[in-house]
């Protein structure tokens, strides 16, 4: 029986509390903060079996959370706030020795990096504290990690490639909307794209590399190769040849992305208009359709799991693991769409492993270092069911174009 | 010897100055005035061999503009100001006793709807008054008139068909950027097309039908049928069976347009944003280049013409006249680039044929209603020289992709 913090109410925060809400044996008392108290008043008047407490909260406000939590005493805080609040985040939980648990790495503001450096240098610090920081249990971060040391635990002595695929085929209906900040989302498809080989990191230009695969309950998609988190951790702590990681986006949405750079939409450098300062992307933003209305319109399937090739016992072994996630489903359980039910449910189930001690480990930790069956088999008991089969299509010979 | 007033001090009212100024002998005396006195005093200093004198002036505002015109007295008022403010010059015209010419007609700022209606309500009272109202003295409007009327002088008993083209292949540098107010560019292209056939108008989507025409000097370019004001007129003077307008939109400026209307950065509606009420197509101009500063960048030509079918003594004849224009050669004229030198210079032909006496009548004209001879030896003059040439093409046999 345990008291949990959920700091973020958007629409992973909205999923959290859902589930936890689900898991009372677990989560026996759950608060839910975030800057605005409304937000969470709004979600916790959506669930009526458990008592959901709330507070408000400004999460880059060190100060502020410590009296928070030392208010709520949980026993572990998750954070489903900004990536730029992990740090502080951490540092509140160090202060009231608190777990910690967390979907994406920390981003400096101003550096539009996701890099683990910042948080793993507070390995020291919660190992001292015999505390449990959890990072990136999210899906990607997050259940792909899981899945590979899955696949390493039962069918490989050895991995040699890991392809991580992300398909998200919704349609909201509008020519163009971001799941989430489009801030972020307009970053990671315009960044160089990177993979791991041979104990190298290649840069390839922003969406230089390209296959069409034909998605498990989907159909084909183009899909475009692109630098994720993950992956950073994932070639750490498990020795493979070569790792990479690939995205879909469909060619409406490419070009909206495309003008609103060749526009400056995108820009973060103020202009002058009517005698104001108006940053372009805040501009870009309200013109945009509110995230939090895409959910109830969003239809069609979300497809995430990895392709890995290696061996076991000398011979090779080609398996394809992945989740598929219903759009509507997800709204109808938790009033949230696929990206955010995907994102929440595993930040519930890591915190889940946390409280009932099977990943509890004094020190910072990604998720490929506990062991995967207690997760696995929480996904298929809490709404992302997964397959598991034999795969041994070679994707470097898939068509680049549709 | 004549003293002549020009309103409007943009790039077209830039070429319309630079040019009176090559004709002392018609143009005497220069009087330049806009809204933004400074603009005028810019343009004034640039050449040399006249005296421009300048003045401010809302062009909106008839007391100001019957003041300015008793002050200045000039015999004609040149109007390249903005088409919504034809009817209060052509009113300040009327009280002053003025002659009166123009380039583009009247548009009520609520409507979005060029019609000739307003103008031509007018023709009572230039009429009593005895003077001369020339309107759409600029290329399209304007030229192309003036060609319809020289091939059916000189090559035809019966015109049966007429297409209008429009190209302009200038490149400026930028991913996207508009040569004028792009309100004005957004809402031509965002029309539904319209072409006049056995004597019905007949309407078509947004760049429903289009062609690829090898434009002479420029090649391959992709055109899409418009509805363009010339028409108007032009149907009502000249009997045909069928006029279509015709312009060519690269692949890239037709991307821009629709993720700029699918974002409603065109919508002139406000959306509040950090307090402030503020117009999307307002923001858009902000971020878009000033069209200003296209004219030294923009390389290419422009090619304008009309492509005419009919018959002369049973015989059936085609004709095709048209005009070559280089941006750059332009810019270094009159530091404007085609598109504003195209309008500019034949403003300065209608305005000289009214003084000369040449195409003075009491009323309000079309440019097609006078004797095409004078202008279009001016037009080879004045540096826009055109080819008249035989041409048995069949626009509608032409590939619609490139």
């Amino acid at each position: 029986m345990s008291r949990v913090l959920i700091i973020g109410a958007g629409g992973v925060g909205r999923v959290v509390t859902h589930k936890c809400a689900q898991v009372t044996e677990v989560f026996s008392e759950i608060w839910l903060a975030s800057r605005t108290l409304s937000k969470c008043d709004q979600i916790a008047s959506e669930i009526d079996s458990t008592t959901i407490q709330t507070a408000q909260v400004d999460a880059d406000n060190v100060p502020e959370l410590v009296e928070l939590i030392k208010r709520v005493e949980p026993q572990l805080v998750i954070n489903v706030a900004l990536p730029y609040q992990d740090l502080t985040i951490m540092d509140a939980c160090l202060e009231t020795g608190v777990h910690y648990l967390d979907t994406a790495n920390y981003e400096p503001p101003d550096e539009a990096k996701f890099e683990y450096k910042w948080q793993w240098a507070y390995q020291q610090r919660f190992q001292a504290a015999g505390l449990t920081a959890l990072l990136g249990s999210g899906f990607d971060p997050g259940v792909t990690n899981v899945f590979i040391a899955y696949a390493l635990k039962h069918h490989f002595d050895r991995i040699h490639q890991v392809d991580i695929l992300d398909c998200n085929a919704g349609d909201h209906g509008y020519p163009f909307a971001t799941n989430f900040n489009p801030e972020i989302n307009i970053r990671e498809v315009t960044a160089n794209g990177r993979f791991y080989e041979n104990g190298q990191w290649v840069e390839t230009r922003p969406m230089e590399i390209s296959r069409v695969f034909d998605f498990p309950q989907i159909g084909p998609r183009k899909m475009f190769l692109l630098y994720h988190e993950e992956m950073e951790s994932l070639t750490k702590h498990i020795p493979v040849e070569r790792m990479r990681f690939w995205m879909t986006f469909g060619e409406s949405y490419l070009k909206h992305l495309e003008v609103i750079q060749n526009l400056g939409l995108d820009s973060i450098q103020p202009i002058e208009i009517q005698g104001q300062q108006i940053v372009p992307l805040q501009f870009l933003k309200a013109l945009l359709p509110d995230p939090a209305t895409l959910g109830p319109r969003t239809k069609g399937k979300t497809n995430i799991g990895c392709i890995i090739k290696g061996e076991m016992a000398g011979q090779p072994v080609s398996r394809y693991i992945y989740n598929v996630c219903d759009h509507q489903a997800c709204y109808r359980e938790t009033r949230a769409q696929g990206v955010s039910y995907t994102t929440g449910v595993p930040a519930m189930i890591g915190a889940k492993m946390i409280l009932q001690g099977k990943w509890r480990k004094p020190g910072v930790w990604n998720m490929e270092q506990y062991d995967p069956d207690p997760f696995m088999a929480d996904l298929n008991r809490y709404g992302l069911p997964w397959q598991d089969q034999e795969f041994d299509i070679d994707i470097d010979t898939l068509p680049v174009d549709e």
